[in-house]
C-alpha cells in the first residue's frame, strides 16, 4: 500500500497528505545531493533544500498517480523540480537581488554561508536538476526524459522563470507602477512557468495528454501568486518563515495594491474555481489536486 | 563542400579554422539567445556569448566531423557547451567570486550591466544549455539527446565543474597551499569536466564509442589548464582579454609556483604528446584535434 492510500483510508487530510508527499521528495533530493563529493558548496545545497511546502514535488506526485503511476515513480521529477525551486530561491535572495535574510524559517544561503557558496550552491543544483531528469530512473522511456527536460529548461530560462524575475527586476526602477496585465505576464514567467511544469509531468511521465493539468497548473499558479501577495500584507513572518511586507516598503505594484485586499482574494477564489474546472476530465479521482488549489489560496504561510 | 573541407583545400591554418568554428557556434549561439523574450536579461546574455575563442564548441564539432558528421549537425551541441561555459564566467567573474572586471577584451557582465542581471543572465544561460541538448534538432533520437543532457549536467555540476570552483575557492583560505595532486584534482573539476563533454560529444551524437575521444580531452584539458597558468605569469593581458598575474599575488599555488615555468612547459606538452598518442584509432584523420591541443599549449592568449 502507498502513502498516498494509506493517508485516504486513515481520513489523513490535505495537509498530511502534503507533508507525507513533501518528506518523500525531501528524502530523495537530499540523498542525491549526499551523494555528490563533499565539499562546502554541497553542505549549502544541503541546507538550501531543507524545509519548504513541497508544493511543486507534490503536483509531481499527483499528476503521475492520477495517471496510474504510483509515486515511487515520479520521485526523480519531483525532486528535479524541488532541486531547480530551490537553487532560484538561493539566487533570489542574494544581496544583489532581493536580499533576504531569513527563508523557511532559517538564514539564507548566502547568510549562512557565504556569497559565494550560495552562487554555486545555486548553480549545483540548477545543474542536478537536469541531471535527476536525465536519469533512467526517470522514466525508462529516453523520450519521455528529454521532453522532461526540454520543458524544465524551457520553464526556468530566458523566457519563463528568469524572465519573470527580469521584468521584477525592471519593475523597481521603472516610471510607472505594473499594471494588472504586466504583474500577470510576470508572475506567469517567475512562479507560473514551474508550477506549469510541474502540474503537468506527472502525465509526460506517464505518455499522456498533459493539457487538462497544465490548465489547471496554469490557473493554481496565479492563484498561488495572489495568495503569496496576500500573505505579504497581511501574514505572519514567523509563519511565513520569510520577511514579509517587503513590497509595499518598496513601493511595487502587486495585486492586492491594484485589486485591494478584498479584490485579490475574490480574484484568487476565481482561479481556484478555474483550476478545479480543468480537472473535471479526471472526475473524483482528483479530489487531492482540487484541495491542493483550495489550500494554496487558504494557506496562512 | 564544407567549410572544414574548404579550410583544408585552400591551406588554411588551424587559428583560421578555429576562428570559422567559433564563427558558426557563435552565430547559432547568438540567434538562439536574441529568440527569446526581449529583456536587459537578454541583452547580457548576448554581451556575454559575444567574443572566446571557442575551443569547447570547436571539439564538438570536429569530434562529429570525425565520425562522419557534417558540422552543422553537431552545431547545437557545440552552442551548448559554449552556453555553459558563457554562464560559467558570468557567475566567476562576479564580486563575490573572482570579481573580475575584464573578460575577452570587454567589460565583465556585472560591469557592462549589474550584478542581478549578471546572476540572471547566467542562469539563464545555463538552463539554455539544456533546452538545447534537448531540442530535436540536435540528434533525431532521443537517447542520444538526453545522453549528452546526463554528461553535460554531470560534469557542470556539484561532481565536476562546481566542484572545482568549490575547491579552489576553499584553496584560498587553506592552511598550507594545494599539493600537485590537489591543483590537479581540482583542475579536472573546474575546466576539464566541460572539455571532456566537448571532446566526447561528437562520438556521442554519432552514436561511436567516445572513449578515445574521451583520452584526449582528459589530457588536452589538463594541459589547457596548465598553459593558462603559464600565460597568467608570462601573458599579455591585451592579448588575453583579461587580468592576469592574478594567482601570484593571491599566494595560490598552481602549475608554475609548483613545477616551475620549465617544468610546467614539460609537463603540458607530456599532456599534448599522450592527447596526439589518444587519437591514433582515427589515423591522418584526426589531424586538426593533434593541431588544437598544439595550440592550447602554443597559445599567446
Amino acid at each position: 500500500m502507498n502513502d498516498r492510500a494509506e493517508a485516504a483510508m486513515s481520513g489523513t487530510d490535505f495537509t498530511t497528505l502534503l507533508a507525507l508527499r513533501a518528506a518523500a521528495v525531501g528524502a530523495r533530493l537530499r540523498a542525491v545531493v549526499s551523494a555528490q563529493p563533499e565539499s562546502r558548496v554541497r553542505a549549502a545545497m544541503l541546507h538550501a533544500v531543507a524545509g519548504g511546502k513541497g508544493m511543486r514535488g507534490f503536483l509531481v506526485l499527483e499528476g503521475a498517480v492520477l495517471h496510474g503511476l504510483p509515486p515511487e515513480a515520479a520521485l526523480n521529477a519531483a525532486a528535479a523540480v524541488e532541486a531547480l525551486h530551490a537553487y532560484s530561491l538561493i539566487h533570489d535572495d542574494l544581496p544583489a537581488m532581493d536580499d533576504d535574510d531569513l527563508r523557511r524559517g532559517r538564514p539564507t544561503v548566502h547568510v549562512a554561508f557565504d556569497e559565494a557558496s550560495a552562487i554555486l550552491a545555486g548553480d549545483a543544483l540548477h545543474s542536478l536538476a537536469f541531471e535527476l531528469l536525465a536519469d533512467p530512473a526517470t522514466a525508462t522511456d529516453p523520450a519521455v526524459r528529454v521532453a522532461l527536460v526540454a520543458g524544465l529548461a524551457r520553464a526556468a530560462g530566458a523566457a519563463g522563470m528568469v524572465l519573470g524575475q527580469a521584468l521584477d527586476i525592471e519593475a523597481e526602477t521603472a516610471e510607472r507602477p505594473l499594471t494588472l496585465d504586466e504583474i500577470t505576464a510576470l508572475q506567469a514567467g517567475k512562479t507560473g512557468a514551474l508550477i506549469g511544469w510541474a502540474g503537468r509531468a506527472g502525465a509526460v511521465l506517464a505518455g499522456a495528454d498533459p493539457a487538462a493539468l497544465g490548465r489547471y497548473a496554469a490557473a493554481l499558479g496565479l492563484a498561488f501568486q495572489i495568495a503569496d501577495d496576500i500573505l505579504d500584507v497581511t501574514g505572519d513572518a514567523g509563519l511565513a518563515g520569510k520577511r514579509l511586507q517587503k513590497d509595499a516598503g518598496r513601493g511595487k505594484a502587486t495585486f492586492v495594491s491594484l485589486l485591494g485586499l478584498d479584490g485579490a482574494r475574490a480574484r484568487a477564489d476565481v482561479l481556484v474555481a478555474e483550476a478545479c474546472d480543468a480537472l473535471a476530465p479526471y472526475g473524483a479521482r482528483a479530489e487531492a489536486l482540487r484541495e491542493a488549489a483550495r489550500f494554496v489560496v487558504a494557506r496562512r504561510a
